[in-house]
């Protein structure tokens, strides 16, 4: 890609799209897809599975899962406790069996309402670490013998900190066997917003999320397994702009009255495109999102899906 | 303008602005200028004075006041107590002299951050109708003597009801002399958000704030004066890709190896360029707005200004 | 009673105990009790059937419906399914057949942990009347067709209006056919905090709730049948000095070497120990309230309890 | 002090009252008091300088300044700054000389009104640490050249951690010279509710503070000087109850027909008054507070007084 202007995913999904309008298959990348019509879920699954395949995917090696479910944004109760139980099944698969002591993490704003996810995820779960210290295993309303702790860190405009500081600083303190970070994401496309859970073994990486986190929130640099739990809830500004360029030269390619034009833009390659686009975009755009009207329900219905998934798995 | 693709702004300076492409006096249409160099205030009024002025201008006849202030983002105190002084020599000048009761309402939605500024500025106020009732206008605190009430409605989705449904029950049945609406706006320029506030005496009207009311609030609805106090908080998604069109159209005329195509856009009219925008725009993006990242911060900044403002007139 | 301080209770149920110190049965006054072992549910039907009931009660005439239940306030989810079924089976009985254009209103103040039930009520409801108005009764999810909408009014130091200025207001301009109000209440024991649920078809009268409302919000008053729903979140601070005061009394005739002290005090009647009282209580004490440490928790909980009762019966 | 019932104060301004019934001076305690009558504040330093004193006080080693100022419940902007000055002032003192990079704290539950005292502080906090880590002393806004940095780390129960780990995690990881933490605190008499503010240097001590911290968070363990603020906003229910024993008994002594019974009272030992009121506690009540109904407004005031003091201290 030419120049510093990049179409941000955090979705695996549409990474793998992007690089496909030119070539279908990529090395070191497997995927599975899986659609259960009676539920209306389809699933993808990812495997980022060599060094090559994450250079090309611009993500590191892991499993990514995603769901998409148009009835994610709806209010139907029974339909979300079945995506509630989706999301456990995967996240069981991911952390294999037997007892954990888990540290869960919202990341996010959460006076900011589009990046609220994660610290909404916090407020609906079950912490279970403080009664099993005082109580032991035994306790009541603790049956799966899971620790559970909870941290919602906060923004580093908030905090001076950067977010992995602070975790860090937890996770030696504390000693969770597996963290859990649940972050609001940047879609590619207005189309997958608030419709779309994408589970990974990755954890978070540079320049993820809405607010952009500087450094990783993963295995390698906490030394302990890092399942990331991400919704696309906001588009960055500078994308939308970016699709319309693109509609603009499918459309000239097809428009009859304009096929003259769209001829011409159209010989253009595609580092030229993009170097057009980047003089297009105003520098305000890259401090900017795209969110639907309705996020504050959205997320409010979305994070209690997730924090019911979490619940399932670790306090049954 | 063709179709029904629009470009919003609930700004009378901006839309002024539109027009003026073409030409460069509106009949009907009076316009006052004024530079604070030192405050580094901008104050633009826009008295839209016949109804030529009215449709020309698409908002209707009345007094326009806009301040804008770079500073108003940033979070030097001092300067936002002069920004609260010129926000009350302005709105005494709109309400005349002489003791009010007055009810102010704060449009939008709480639990939207960009949409929060309306009741965040109602949080703030200091209210003293209940106070004046039980203990006269001598009471402790009451120097001004004026009543203030206050509302914050919440929006249609929460309520069920049209926000003027229920502003106009609470007028009749506490008969205010005086209503004082404040509202989050949408502008049409990235550069305007934050940083611009219009005070007017033409109140709310169909289509404006950033949740777009159906139904005016205004004088002629609710048979006393109604002042709006707005600030643009977000551009509507569909807005950003139609400046990007504009830029598109404007570099191809200046970049030297695109004369010829942009030669070709630029022989289409106005109409066809909105209706070739219009093929573009994805319909998602009509229930999606545009906002800058650090919009938490700045509306609670921005919030606590205007309560101020509204403290000096009423409570002195 | 002597002299102006009274115990407070919002509960039927506990007016009807202190009463009963002396006397076991209260013309006018019927009385309904219940107990579901299997579910845990305790359930009190109190019937004030003529005004020398309401003069012994200090309740005006009506129904009132009590659900003592322990496990409110644990985190037993399919528990809490149930308890919303029996208050959904309730309302229906009080509201009768056929659909209801209805206002649900949450009184009290948000931003003050035990008095947010109302509005936390209101967060959770589904609101149909807009959708019905514009799509007419075969919009989906509105199987039920009741024409739902709601309101927070907030309180008198928010608002500088009483709270029956602003429904009665909404009221006239909307008109409904039903009123609900949803309060916080005053209890006279601790035991029974968040633990209690009381259904009235009385609506809220002078005195009552967290917030102490100076005017009735009843039927007499709004001229359509007002329901209210309140759980007790707090006791008066003067309760608690109250109750211990009694507990002296009564520990004194047990305990063996205070008898003779206990003894005298014991030959006050109840006038004198009220008189005793009323001097012990610290002023500072009448603008008090004592709440549980997990308020927080405990309100978040019940709020979603009675919010799914609504939505069982107006929306299915 | 008999059996396991205390009165607890997190004040030492209390606690010396406390003792003092008995005995004007306590070995090891110097005690400064000072009144700036034209500010309306009341000072006092209590320095507990022995082992002997702290035993006798029940409080560590260490100097304690109070502000008394009745205004602090006020609306009062002016006079807040003010009190915002002396604190700047008392803490200076504290702190000592020179540059300093600070961690500040804000204890307690956002989610109950008079425990949100430390969350609400942290949210009007001048943050810096980030912006000097990037653009260096020189960046703008940064004059004083502190590194600020902040964390809201929850409650036990949100969190399933001690405070205490999650505070050392983030020192450990993030080494600041200074912690700062802000906290609600329990007073003995509601006198002293919402118009205190107490500067310590001995930090959070075992039991103190409205959620009863159980592990201290001060320089013994942190290994740095850490300062506490805190302002009483709650009592202990049980407290209530203790108060108005007490005030019974004084009441006895002077009403004239109850000097008798008085007399008998009375004639109980301390330790006797003690065991005769734990046996009248209901065990409820040890999970309770007392507080104002108007403690949003109070805490809302407070913490910006508190958060400007820090701001002036650090950000200049």
């Amino acid at each position: 890609m030419v120049g510093n202007f990049q179409v941000r995913t955090d979705l695996a999904l549409e990474a793998r799209e992007n690089y496909q309008d030119g070539d279908a298959r990529i090395r070191g990348v497997r995927v599975e897809e899986k659609e259960d019509k009676e539920k209306e879920i389809y699933t993808t699954v990812v495997h980022i599975e060599t060094e090559n395949g994450a250079k090309a995917m611009g993500k590191p090696v892991g499993t990514y899962i995603t769901l998409e479910a148009r009835g994610l944004s709806d209010q139907d109760e029974d339909y979300h406790r079945e995506i509630s139980e989706e999301i456990a099944r995967h996240l069981r698969q991911l952390i294999g069996e037997g007892e954990k002591t888990v540290l869960i993490v919202g990341l996010g704003n959460r006076e900011v309402t589009p990046d609220a996810l994660g610290p909404n995820v916090v407020n609906n779960l079950r912490i279970t670490r403080h009664i099993i210290r005082e109580f032991g295993k035994t306790a009541p309303g603790t049956e799966k013998e899971n620790s559970v702790s909870a941290i919602v860190p906060g923004v580093m405009a908030q905090t001076g900190m950067e977010t992995l500081e602070i975790i860090q600083g937890i996770v030696k303190e504390t000693k969770p066997e597996l963290v859990v970070v649940i972050d609001a994401l940047a879609a590619r496309s207005t189309r997958r917003l608030n419709r779309t859970i994408q589970i990974t073994d990755t954890g978070i990486n540079p320049g993820s999320g809405v607010g952009n986190h500087r450094q990783g929130i993963n295995r390698e640099i906490l030394g302990i397994p890092v399942i990331a739990i991400g919704v696309p809830t906001v588009v960055d500004a500078a994308t939308i702009v970016n699709d319309t360029m693109e509609n603009l030269i499918e459309a000239m390619d097809q428009t009859e009255n304009m096929q003259q034009l769209g001829g011409m833009l159209g010989t253009l390659n595609k580092a030229e495109k993009y170097e057009l686009i980047q003089e297009l975009i105003s520098p305000h755009l890259n401090t900017m999102f795209v969110t639907p009207k309705d996020i504050d329900d959205t997320v409010k219905r979305l994070s209690y899906t997730i924090s019911e998934g979490l619940n399932i798995v670790f306090c049954g």
